[in-house]
Parts: C-alpha cells; structure tokens; sequence
C-alpha cells in the first residue's frame, strides 16, 4: 500500500486510532463528491453530422460521392477504376478490389451498401462485396435477404468466422449501413498474436456482432491463421463482379 | 490431439506416409471451400426500422411516445409520473426516478434525448439526468453542450468511471442519441464479481466509450464497488430536477 | 449524476459554492483513505499445499496417486482403466479415454505429466495424450522435446487453435505441469456463443497461453465451430496409444 | 467472400455443382488434417528453471540472491541500500522504495517473499510492503496471515483495487510466491486509456487475480486515474517500514 503520511501516525493519539480501527469495519466515512471528478485529459470536441450516419467532423472520408480519389486498385495501385452513378459508387466487374490509399488500424469505419435490384443468382453468387478491414478481415457485404447461404457467409458475418447474431438486412436496392468498432490485432517479437482483433458491428441499428475476436486475416479456403502486419493498413472493397453499390465511407481513427 | 483413424495409419504405404510428412512442412494442402461453412444455428431474422433508429422487429419497446407503461415510480413502484408532451417523455420535478416494469441485463440499448432549450445552471446543474444500466451503471444525460464540467461526468461518460472518448453532444433542443452495448456483472458464489460489466455507447455516430469496464456500480460520493446482483434489473431513468426530454427507448437482449 | 444531498445545497453559502467550484478544476480535496477501503465479501481462507503444486485446501481432488474413483470411461461410464503404477497413471492403449465423474468449467486446473522414456515415433506419434477441458478444449500434453512437429501441436498448444508461447517442455521423464486458468464459453438463446472460452497457461514457470480465446471445440480434422453446451462438463485424459504419465490432478472452480 | 478460382467453376460439370450445393447443407466434406496444421512462427525454445520456481533460460533476473545490482533507489537513483542476508532481500527501514534498472511493461513476473517472525503491528502496519508493476500498479505484499484488514488491501489484492479471490497466505517466515501476468494500459493520442491494465496472479498455486482490469495507478488516498505513459516503465519494491524479505525476482517479457 501507499505509506501512510509519518506525521500522521505520530500525531495520532490512541484514542483517534481505536477509533478510526471501528470506522473502518463500519461504512466508509463521508468524502466529498468532488474527490472522484476528474478533469484531464479533455475529450476532443466532435460535431456529429447533420445525420447521424453523416460524417462527425473528425472523420476521414474516403467516399462522398463526387470522387474516388482516396482509393487506388488492389492490384498494382493504379487510379480506382470504379464507377460512380448518382454519387454512389458501383463495383464494377473485372476491374479488381480498390484500397484506401490511407492506411488505418484501430478504428471506427461507417459503410452504406446496396444490393442490386435485379437479382443474379443465389447463395454467396448474389450481390456479393466485402468490406476489408486492413485488407484482410472481412465484414462480409452480400444479398442475403430471403436468400440461403451459410450463416458464417451472411451479410454482416465476419466472413468464415462469425455468423452475425441476427439477419437485419433490408432488401435489395434500399441502403444499409454497417457502423464497425475495429481493433487491430497486436504480434510479440516471436511474430505470435499477443492480443487478437475484436470487432462489434451495428447494422441498420441492430448489434450484429458484438466484439468477436477475430481468429485471423479471413480465409475462403482453409482456416484462418496470424501472421504478424502493421498496426495500420488500408481496407479494401471487393469485386466480386456483382454491381453493389457504395455510399458514405468514413473513417475515425480510435 | 484427436486420435488418426486407425485403418489410415494401417492402410497408408511407407511411400505415402513420407509424402505426408513432407507436405506437412510446406503449405497446406487444398481443402474444399465448403468444410469453412456452417448451416446452423441460424441467426433469427430482424426486421430494422423504417428510420435506422426505429425500433427493429425484435426490441422490446419501453417508451414509443404514446404511454408510461413500460414505467413505475421507482421510489414506490406506483405509476410513472413523469409528464408525456407531443409524444415526448419530459422528466417532472419531483416525481423521483422512474424504471422500467421488466428487468433487463446483456442487451442493446436505444435512447434519445434532448436537453432543455432554456438554459438554467451551468456544470452538473444544466439538463441532467441520467439512464441507468440495471438500476445502478449510469450513462451520463447532460447538457455538456459548450459547457465546463468533469470529464467523467460530461455527456456520454460512465459517470465518475469513464469520460467519453470525443465530446459528441448536439445543442439544445436538439436530438441525441445513444446506442448502448452492455454485458451484465457475474459473480462467484463469494459474492466476488468474476467478469465486470462492459460498456460500449455510439451518441450520434461517434463512439463514446469502447468495450470499457464497469468498476462498479456508479457513486456521486465515493468509489464504486460491486455487490453480487441478478442477471437482470430494470433500468432507471434519472429525476434531477431538470425538464430533458426522452423519446424512442426501446431494448434487444443480446 | 447521484443527486445531491438537498440539505447541503441549501446550507452551502455562496462562498463555499464559489470555493468548491474553483476547487473543482484542481487536485481533488483531501479526503480519507479509509473511504476507499472495504470489508466485505471477505476472500475464503485456503490453505496453499505443502508444495506449491499440491492441491490447496478447497481444491477437489481428481487423482492423488491412490485410485482412480475420479474418472471412468469415457467410452461407456464403465469404471476407469488405466494402470496405476508407483503413484502414477499411466494411459493404457485400448483402454481409451477417461473422463471425470465430476463435470467443470469456470476454474483453475492442475495436472502433471512425464513423457515415456522410451521414445518411440515422431512427431504426433511420440508421447501423445491430451487433457480436454470440458471433454472438448484440448491442451496437447505431447512428448514435442526435441521433436518436430507443426507448432499448433506442440505441448502446450491448444490444439490445432493456439500454438505456445515458448517451448518449455522438460525431457522425457521428468515431470511437466500446467496450471490451467480456464472460463467456459456462453451461449444465448439461438445457441450462437456470446463468450467464447478463454484459456489460460503456465507450463513449467513459464507462460505458454495468455488469456486466449479458444474458437471452439477441438478438431483434428476441419476447423472448430462452437455448439451451446452446458456451462460444466467432464473433462477428459487421451489414450492416444502412448503410455503416458500422469500425477497430481486438481481442480479449483472459480 | 475470397473469390472462388475461375477455372473451378469453369471446368465442373453441372451435376457436380448440383451436388456440392447439396453437400454444403449437410456435413462438411472431408478434408485433410494436415489442412489445419501450422509451422511457423516457431515457439522459441526456453528451458524450466531447474525448479518450477527458478528463472527459465530466458527470464530476466532482478535478484538472485547475490548483489542488488538490478535495483536502485526509486528516490533518487542512487545505489539500492537494502540488506541482503542469506541470500534474502530484507526491506530496510528508512532507505526507501527501490527500483528496478530496467523497464518492463507486458510480462510474466515472479516474486517470492516472506513476512517478519517477529510480529509487530496489526492490519496494513504488519509486514506490509508492495510490488509495483510499472512502478505504479501495486500487487500487495502484506502479512495478512490471520490478520483483519480491509479485502482490497489483503495479500495478492490490486491494492485498494481488486481483493483476491482467496486468502492464500502461508504464516510469517514461509516464502510465499506470486506468478504475475500483466499486460501495460494503451492510451490515445489524447491521452484518453483504450486498453485498461489486465493483470492475474497466482499466489502459492492459488489463482487469486483472475485477469482483472485495472482500474489506473494505486492510491492510496483518493480514487485510480489512468494518466498517459510509456510502455516500459521499472517495477518498484516498497519501503513501507517492515522487515519483510524479498527472493527470486525475475521477468519474462511477453
């Protein structure tokens, strides 16, 4: 324990010492309530956006509409080779996965998505995307709705690891959004994982995954597996080759 | 390790076992996409809200802006007092707390609120209430707008446990909103807490407070420390005197 | 907030208001360190074994050398029938695995093991027994002194899910022990699991897993998917055919 | 999801499709053992302490019975002037906290020690000194074999934080160890702590801290506030007046 003050104990008399031993087998004596009111370090202030799946001002905003320059190809960093429409970018087929050209680690990240309407195929074929967190573990993006798949293949599954803990999707062409809280896993000296990724996901307002532990970068074959990274690495959006579309990509770093 | 098939080892030629072993070093062998995916359990499907903040099919609905039902007097468990205008729950002075008729504990939260447009006190003394987790883990309601208060007692803190991360709060008369994640206590049979309470809050898109543990029930005066309780309790919404307004307060267990 | 005590706002002149205010935003006021001192619930006595790896008082005693009325068969509830040799258990080929009469979970485990001196094999064919946490997590209780094998397999992994931290194995006939902290998953009520089991190791002084979270149930073949299962269960000792040792099996729930 | 390979879905055969997509809704297919089998990165070898006790190969040893070498004065940094007899460290009144040369933050500790025969004092005035992780998280050392004194403050408390699990003291004169596990606080770039200290103990091979979260620094007085800091900070041995003895003091960085 901390050293009780030495002019304390010799001051003390007898009397205040027996007493002080009763006192301390009864309730706590009185303090003031300013005694646990702390006020450092001060939060950052944060305007929320005029919505509240707007952007707060601290945001970094990867997508807005009008452009894509935050991202580049997955493939060999050239300009990304999606398309927008109406200010929402659309996977367009066979031009590959596009990065952020920021890197980011432990974080907030918000993403709107839609399905398309005209539905294509069945199962893991239909309106399928991903979004990659650090390029590597995947918030799983498909049309799900009224659709059978694997439950750890479902829209908002960490895909091939978690199944969401409930299907709150909305149909194809309405939008959906994934509020994700995102933490980097951390390796040793060794390149062993000593704290593994968590992550919790809000999907139109419904806990969908709440802070699961990622068991490694995701795998479509085989079983996840760590390998020591960065603490911060872009994300990625996937061409799965079916027009998803994208809207309102944010980023604040936590 | 679980134990080889026994005709495997019987079976297998010295040739082949060799091969094995080599291969063992090298990178795994292929395997079917389809042994990563699983059928069951399915998760429940949900239906999201019209407004992303609506109450999904699932939640348990405590206030909708018609009624006090879901409420009682916390003092004395008579009907809940507290004043409903345009649809909206606005705390009434002297009423004393009001908690909700069902108990709950791990479970996701929705709550809006906004703070008084006439703006009376400063600090503590300025739009405060509080929503309580089991009667007893208080996230802090206050009009923390442009106003100078404790850290951990601002808008969107565990009250005296934890500041939130950013200062997110609109001004008043206008909407907040918190999503709430929280896992409830457990203790052994000493009555020693073995997995404190967790907390995360979303206030208007803006994480507050990240998967922080509870240290206790929250004290104005003293510090906390847990008591062995249920699994389950009602939650409590907080008379401190000033008129903030509550809407939308619905709940899905986790 | 806690509300304040009525009396103290109205006896409190403006003074000691001003005072308390401009207090606020510096050290907290003094107060008494017996505020922050508590009595109860009081930690149960235990007395610690005469060595440091023998069973505490209150801990339950699955083998002291003596019988083997703790366990049977897992195969079939028949009674247990592995040799006892010197004080030893010594896993029997063809006998099978053993389970505890006793079912556990949240707990701290103790148990103590010797490779066979005579080494026979290689790799996962050398040594090899298990100890299965509720019948199912297993850490690998393997002969891996000196022997190659993949690292999710040594001794001291869980099996096929988390290698070791170190290698710190002792050579074939001297004892190994591990003290195991060990936390059962849960399940809600889809059956979908809301706290994964965390596992905890030290193997010979050193720390091999450091509160990891298990993915599921052990699997030799495939990858491990968590099933809802009660929240104690037996747990089990391999016979993996080699005629390992085992002494000194403890249990202390938690 | 990963994106299936081209030519797969290329060259099968419409009935092979057809019966994979039944397949996936029953059984996963076989797949190899090998698929779940990892070799790298390799667990570095470490060989036990010839005792369980002892350092292994790779523990860093503050003391070791020989020189207090490893140690300075934690007021002024001056040579440690604590008594060694018998190979003991024997606190020595008046000389003050002593601090270890090297920083240390996530790792494994071992400290052994025992209390004064000679009985003086009551509660927290016997026996009592502490040992600080990063010079500020204090893990009790204390005489409180059958002696009252407040739970948070007993032996294997987190002082004034956490009381132990169990009361787990052998009787003055008999050495008593702790294994600790500790994992350092992360804060953010606003100083705000995002990952609380994790710490568990085990006292005479009685878990007594089962990865508890701290709650910040020790206080003595007043309520644990997290303040910023470095990742390494030194371990501290208390000074608190009484003659207790210290022995086998070493680390092992996680």
């Amino acid at each position: 324990m901390q050293k009780r003050i030495f002019s304390l104990a010799i001051t003390a008399s007898a009397l205040t010492l027996s007493s002080l031993a009763n006192a301390q087998e009864k309730t706590p004596p009185p303090m003031k309530p300013e005694a646990t009111e702390f006020y450092t370090p001060v939060p950052p202030k944060v305007t929320p956006g005029a919505e509240n799946t707007a952007p707060p001002s601290d945001a970094i905003v990867l997508f807005d509409g009008t452009s894509l320059n935050g991202f580049v190809s997955a493939r060999d960093g050239s300009p990304a080779a999606w398309t927008i429409e109406n200010g929402e970018l659309v996977v367009t087929r066979g031009k590959g996965d596009i990065q952020s050209k920021l890197p980011f680690g432990d974080a907030q990240y918000h993403v709107e998505w839609s399905a398309p309407t005209e539905i294509v195929g069945e199962g893991q074929g239909r309106g399928n995307s991903g979004f990659f967190l650090m390029g590597m573990y995947e918030v799983q993006v498909l049309d799900s709705y009224e659709s059978k798949t694997y439950t750890n293949g479902q829209a908002g599954s960490i895909y091939k690891q978690h199944p969401p803990l409930a299907m709150a999707l909305r149909p194809p062409g309405e939008w959906n959004y994934y509020d994700i809280i995102f933490k980097a896993p951390r390796f040793n000296k060794d390149g062993i994982v000593t704290s593994p990724a968590t992550v919790t996901v809000i999907m139109n307002g419904v806990v969908v995954q709440n802070h699961v532990t990622l068991k490694g970068p995701t795998e479509y074959i085989g079983i996840p597996n760590y390998k020591a990274h960065p603490e911060k690495l872009p994300i990625k959006l996937q061409d799965h080759g079916n027009p998803v579309r994208f809207r309102n990509i944010w980023v604040r770093e936590l």
